[in-house]
């Protein structure tokens, strides 16, 4: 089968298309999927960059999020069957409840092979239905960053309608924070560069809209669109160069959500504990969170934002664009 | 000022309209409020009736909920200000947290005097500024009713989107709560006993609709509609003749918030137990809470359903309609 | 092997020592436990009884309590190594998070071939590490009992030091709830019908006694030894007979843990409603909250109560003395 | 009435005893208490430093803790009675629920007068009756110590038996948080500088000593002594300069509670996100929650530990010894 692999770390030449030997029939339990596109992560630059080669599989095939339909199961599978549309887990090993200790800290596409090539075979715990209104691109691009942005609004104890969320920029995951936290019935304050990208983020439901260039001092726009207090919930992509703003724009026990580290280490002020804070690490969810959040995605027909669809052939072309960080939504590599 | 007062219990020839005379001028901490709306609740008819007549304030002013005008202020408030729009909490003394413990059972209306009076001079405490867009009568449904739709979505652990929710019938709980599960991004089941009854149902937002009078074992028809899961959260106001269909209508490890017994008390047979559900009582809910529902109903612009407004001098008129039980939302007297 | 079946349902007629075949070799991911002891519960004799015949499994090996020592392990086991000293989750298929839905209500011994045997294979996921200073007799009393102990005050919010608990008898649940609550530092009130069983409930570490044959009132007396309060939590056990004491006895605002229902459904009156309650029931536990209580059992070096130990032929006995009810604490059954 | 004063800011020369008028009699529910003891922490100097100087009263009377006994009530007071022996909240404002918004950042001592003075007269909302079994001096250094560590244990989601919680050093909170974990179940790691200062905390309950002058890299013995785990929360008081070993002292998805701030604000690595963990900001707590621990307290008979107490003359040298920070517990001022 075709599949890319990372064969060494460093950057993008380290990406190589290969002919692999396809999975052998599925075991007891398991599954073997056709992937039909996978779906590109910031993190994935990271692993290329050989930043977590000591804890990962040697050379992996990369990327974690894909979707494809299942061609064969194996001896006792309940969960799936042939001819399901799926998409995969993050992580292999944590299906629900609180995430389990232990070594797997890369997920798919680092600790275990990922979703970019032809065939992957997996336990049939590992696959979720994909909501059936969704293309195989779209449906490639939730199992980690739709989910991340899932779990970053319920961390801390859960959103209620009325309440306000900070987004920040239209990456991936601040796109689909955005999308999601309109289905709690929230007010969505979204920051951007542009006021071209802004203009997307409204049409996406975006209720406040604050251009960071404009206002480099954005906490205070934050600020005087919630009546001084500052929002319930802030969902933090940077860490080191925003974070400090973020716990300014946050209101006196509210909640900062830390998807990204962008730019490095949360370094926080006194600030931070003045304003009596929790902040909360997100790392991605379980298997039932993603079945939870597909049914929200499936109740009210949400669709993922795809800035462009590559092809099979074109990997390099779009881990290119990832890297310039000038998409809106998500990168997608379609499998054909 | 005018104002009526239950004189003797027993039904509705009790209810007395009278001369009073007005409230002294407000204390330290005080407001005064001019009443400009008052909303019925079924209570109000238990209270008349005298079931807790051993409980209550001697000869109250009835209702609980009432929007009003604050026409004064006493030293140091700093709340409320003259000319602001506000309702009345339902419990004097509940401001956040948990439900304190100790005697007042009954509420405004019950415990201490209720709305239906031309003023009332209450602690800043118990004021909550009334929506914007809402007139009068419509912000004088929220305090009891409304709130306790809110508390009946939020009890034992949140509702996401997508999840979904059974409501009963057109009562102004289970309306507020078809309403408010929206705001939630959840999915609503709506029993009621009529096409046209339903139909109003379904433009409020009902998902899924089911006539109780066609279909009296009305739990087949929620299972059939949630793939033989049964719903997340039934939202129970019949109590007695109702609640074993709705254990069988939830889902296994579910939840059922009690908001009433219009039937008497919850007998439960085993197979609440081997459905390991959670049976929550919801007592209104706090002053906070009331502001936080009211943070949701401004944004979205929720209006209340009213089926019809009386005049002051119709307030008989407006009880008797509440006892026959046929009206969809909520009764209001306007008080002029 | 010997092994008790259940080979008929009506009673204890129906259970059988049987040769049967061994389990085979473990699977992948399977291990094989030599089980050392069993232990009963109360819901053995309703299984016994047939109360749920059609949902089980067809002559089951009774019990879903057990430890025994792993004496292989198939291809790819990590969690358990041969020679390791285990107990068995009641459930085979609720690792974390909420209860599963779907079809496996009885758990082992009902769903699945229970412990009372001498080999059992399953899933090592099914196993738990036995805490070091318990013998396997005292370890085979944890799974359901201990377990639904533990859940029964961890549900609906935790339990604080200084909170207080109402026990009920000496059934093995109750047992376990005393002994546990004091590791959470609550105060105990735990009911018993003679002065010499409550004497035992003290040197367990109760703080209140109170006895039912005196006190038929008993939920009088618990008032009066909270300041009229009224306890923060109630483990229920008896279900139509007594839930409506334990209503009057629990603090307004207060939980209600159902652990079982001795005595019929639930019946509840209008008072559960007015003193604002939760009632919960509990389904035993998942395999992770195993291993929590586990760890809480072994730093204090909490030993079960055990009320007598059975021989491997003595099984008919101890099913009698189980039925009788006259025990405090546990009945086991070793297996040589 | 004699009372200290901060008259200037920068130092402890600021702090000066005076001759005031007593407090006028109490207005509608209000107190009138006689001062019998306060307790001093940490933050007291940095009010005197004046750091917080523009958010505060002017000339306040120092230290948020104390206890006294009541001598008068104004009408309407329900809560207390004259010759109750009492301690005040921290807060002024904040009864129960989540902390209110808004600008009363410093609490007693800082935004209104303090505990440093023979009489006080404050709303009977505003007072916790003094566990029966402590003397006025040990009641005196529950409100902020007490109450923060409790917060700190209780924050983002219990402490359940078992579990594990790392203490720093011998400060007041920390000395409570090791002592109150013990009640929680939990198994106590501390840190301390000393061996002799460790056999202290020992005594107090603590299961896992570490010397960190010995064992600079201290994280490395908390890892080791967790299997590898780390704990499951860590009470940080340090910030700045500890916070990093913190994290990585703590478990996989485990919390932090940040109580103080000695070394400067919690500048965070990558680390702490890849751990998956929360850090949650303890702001004291609300009266609601002294009253739960003062239950817990008075039903472990648990006795504060005091360090030294000073006559009301001696408070500056009090102020002195609080600077050295070499105390273990808590340093308290009778008020004769």
């Amino acid at each position: 089968m075709r599949a890319y692999r990372i064969e060494q770390y460093g950057g993008l030449d380290g990406l190589v298309l290969r002919d692999l030997p396809p999975p052998s029939a599925p075991g007891p339990g398991q599954a073997l999927v056709r992937m039909r596109a996978a779906s590109l992560n910031f993190r994935e630059l990271l692993i290329l960059a050989g930043q977590y080669q000591a804890m990962g599989k040697d050379m992996p095939i990369p990327c974690s999020d894909g979707a494809g339909e299942v061609v064969a199961v194996g001896e006792g599978c309940s969960r799936v069957s042939v001819g399901e549309r799926v998409i995969l887990t993050f992580y292999s090993h944590w299906l629900s409840g609180e995430m389990p200790a232990g070594g797997d800290i890369l997920g798919r596409g680092g600790s275990v092979d990922g979703t970019l090539c032809e065939y992957t075979c997996v336990d049939e715990n590992e696959l979720v239905r994909a909501p059936d209104h969704l293309s195989f691109e779209e449906a490639a691009t939730l199992p980690c960053a739709a989910l991340t942005a899932w779990s970053a609004l319920t961390a801390g104890g859960g959103l209620l309608p009325g309440q306000s969320v900070l987004v920040q920029g239209g990456g991936g995951v601040s796109v689909f924070a955005l999308q999601l936290a309109k289905l709690f019935g929230a007010r969505v304050l979204a920051l951007s560069s542009s006021a071209e990208r802004l203009e997307r983020l409204r049409e996406l439901g975006a209720d406040e809209l604050i251009d960071y260039v404009r206002h480099p001092e954005w906490h205070q726009e934050v600020l005087a669109r919630t009546d001084g207090a500052g929002v319930d919930l802030t969902v933090e992509v940077g860490g080191g160069a925003t974070v400090e703003r973020s716990v300014q724009a946050t209101r006196v026990g509210g909640r900062i959500s830390l998807v990204g580290l962008l730019t490095g280490g949360p370094g926080l002020s006194e600030a931070f504990f003045y304003r009596g804070l929790s902040l909360h690490c997100i790392r991605v969810g379980s298997r039932d969170q993603l079945e939870q959040m597909c049914r929200a995605i499936t109740l009210h027909g949400l669709r993922p934002v795809i800035d462009r669809v590559f092809g099979f052939d074109e990997a390099r072309l779009a881990f290119e664009q990832l890297k310039q960080g000038r998409h809106l939504g998500k990168l997608v590599i379609a499998i054909d």
